[in-house]
């Protein structure tokens, strides 16, 4: 692991990491954010997924995540959104596929297969690193990501409950394998049986059996990707006869921003801690 | 004035707009967050100077002063750091002169003298600009910054006590007139003669007689800027002898970065609520 950058903040430290993965079979870049608790003890680490053309830098910058996290002891790990590299693939004119838009799926499609396998990075490799280098307790973990990333986090918990005690989301792509803006990359990474984009649709997940205790989910009302890419209310229906709990808020004048993000932070932060001790 | 976006966060709104500039002749971008009080009566109002290199822009992303000034009812102001346009001289390969480098002083030598009046700008027509567009109380005006920014705010409080009832910097450039990174930028703006520097330098404006009643400065250990450009001792022996307040803290381990800044932002606005009322 290379460390690229490590500034103190808030008591804590900011770090830029980079590794060579091999599930994407490239160099991937990260940001963890350890909070002065970790000095004395393990402490219970978060996973933030990113939305859409993000990196591991955007919500490091304007996330806004730092002075809560310090406050509750939480370790903050900040992945990239997609492998990259010269030699991965990319549709340089499309934001929505490629590069910046790894859906946290594992590809089965060429030419994606061999390095879009985001799912198999969260989930196995970054973990196993992320253990053996910080002082996290891998019994106390939470994940909750924006946008892309909400779909990252909630499909991840719900296909691993027993790994996760917490997760909520900001804006996220309920069901994806219906959204105007991700059917198209479903399409190219796991090919045109739709049977197989099931496990990493939130709510095709539910309707197929998985479950994970409750979700936080803030949205706001001015978001210009509500209609046709969020739609929130699809989950609440996938839930209804189920034991899954949510809290869902909707915020006026909210639009899809870090503006957004950054404001119910907090709330998230705080979320998450209560749930994991 | 132009609206180039606008968007909710804390409550409040975050804004960015642009002008065209008397003082600087080109069209000027600043950044302005209204807290939710402003809905319902004028607001005290603080100007956030930017340091070297920087826009409206940065701050605006990573200085997390929202969530406080939110709390406060505090509308911050954040404008550019120099003039900008094709039309605007500029030493496109010397960051600490020119575009981004305007030091917060009115040039008097060519080819800067014709735009380079960030002075005249921040204290005279910005200002009136924001009286005009904002909920504004422009008898609670507090200023801050950060390095070059830092320098442009105390100087900024030095020449004008009887308008700012607070004044506070990170990390600021307290001697610019006998600093590495500012001699040269001083000299082309302002000529030989350093006689004529002394109104744009806190310490040299101490030692002429000014007076502000007192400060908070932040200062990281860390910062590698520290020894030769920063060096708030000077400002400390230049008050000695004064009615002047000081309160100098140094921060180990901090750096002259945004998680420095973003760490002491809440102490900042603090500050400034206790003495704007």
């Amino acid at each position: 692991m290379k460390i690229l950058s490590q500034n103190t903040a808030f008591g804590g430290m900011q770090g830029v990491f980079a590794h060579d993965s091999d599930a994407c079979k490239c160099e991937m870049t990260f940001a963890v954010f350890v909070p002065p608790q970790a000095v004395l003890e393990r402490r219970p680490v978060l996973w933030y997924l990113s939305g859409l053309t993000c990196t591991h830098q955007n919500v490091m910058e304007k996330g806004e995540y730092r002075r809560m996290a310090a406050e509750l002891g939480l370790i903050i790990v900040c992945p990239d959104t997609s492998p990259r590299g010269n030699d991965v693939p990319d549709e340089l004119t499309n934001w929505k596929m490629g590069k910046g838009a790894g859906m946290y799926l594992d590809a089965t499609q060429e030419p994606w297969a061999e390095n879009y396998r985001m799912y198999t990075y969260i989930t196995e490799e970054l973990p196993a690193l992320v253990a053996e280098q910080f002082r996290v307790d891998m019994d106390r973990q939470g994940i909750f990501g924006h946008s892309m990333g909400g779909h990252g986090a909630m499909t991840i918990a719900l296909k691993n409950p027993e790994r996760f005690r917490s997760c909520s989301a900001f804006a996220p792509i309920v069901e994806p394998s219906t959204a105007d803006w991700t059917v198209d990359a479903f399409e190219k990474y796991l090919g045109p049986d739709k049977a197989k984009w099931r496990e990493y649709d939130a709510c095709a997940l539910v309707a197929d059996g998985a479950r994970f205790p409750e979700f936080l989910i803030d949205q706001g009302s001015a978001d210009s990707f509500l209609e046709n890419g969020l739609r929130p209310w699809l989950f609440e229906d996938a839930i209804k006869d189920t034991e899954i709990g949510l809290r869902l808020r909707m915020h006026e004048r909210y639009d899809h921003s870090y503006y957004f993000i950054s404001t119910f932070m907090d709330d998230h932060l705080r979320w998450h801690a209560e749930r994991l001790g």
